[in-house]
């Protein structure tokens, strides 16, 4: 395996983890910033070519982890493959944020839903989409379909 | 930090990283299984509903990084965050398969770019795009453009 690294850190607006909305409803378009460390800024040339990033990151405030359990806004409980709960097996959290701009090694992006301080492990461009028509959401769409009933 | 566990390999037709088919025009419809470890079975519970998934896995093959580098089909080096390079600080793949079918701890997919054997970190439920209006693909674009030309 490898010895995972910081090559920075995010600046958002969230301290605690229940101010970040949550759940299939919730919207993120809270802003913040990636400060990459100064050893990894020539990894950012021509990133600002890309409207939108995959940035991965650790749940550093997250301890063990839960092979089922109950998300936000559900009420049963599904595996933590299917979910998006910190508690995970790896501690990795993926987030697709919109890169506003660029200002040397930081990177200006909407979208955030870490908590403050949290250590980036890599940046990659996010590139395709799957359509609408072939997505499928699972017991997403169920759940959102009991609560609006 | 933590320390990354495999929760599983992947088992693909691709032995050798030439085989694996490069750059923007690729196409990734090969199929393959992930192979989860069977203490892991439990997270996978209702993960069949989802058309799509993020699997995060290890470059186990690749050594050491490289933050300026220059892609497959382009004749120009980017950063290393602007591209899906094997050599990166944090030697962490990202991709997205369609899950076609799942026998217990085996789930079927499509997509797979992975070398066989490859050691998966997790997954995750795809459940969002960015429609093809809002995405700017930055030099991926320009390469695309001069390879046409």
């Amino acid at each position: 395996m490898f010895s995972p690294q910081p090559i920075g850190h995010i600046k958002s607006p969230y301290q605690q983890t229940k101010q970040i909305p949550k759940g299939p409803g919730a919207k993120h378009d809270a802003e913040g910033v990636l400060e990459i460390l100064p050893q990894f800024a020539a990894g950012l040339t021509d990133i600002e070519g890309f409207s939108h990033l995959f940035v991965l990151w650790v749940f550093d405030r997250s301890e063990g982890f839960e092979l089922l359990g109950t998300p936000p806004l559900d009420d049963r409980p599904h595996g933590v493959f299917a979910t998006r709960s910190p508690r995970r097996p790896n501690p990795v959290g993926l987030t697709i944020v919109e890169l506003l701009s660029r200002d040397g090694i930081r990177l200006h992006v909407r979208g955030v839903d870490m908590l403050d301080g949290t250590p980036i492990l890599d940046i990659k461009p996010y590139l395709s989409s799957i359509s609408a028509e072939k997505l499928r959401r699972g017991w997403l769409a169920e759940a959102e379909a009991r609560r609006n009933k």
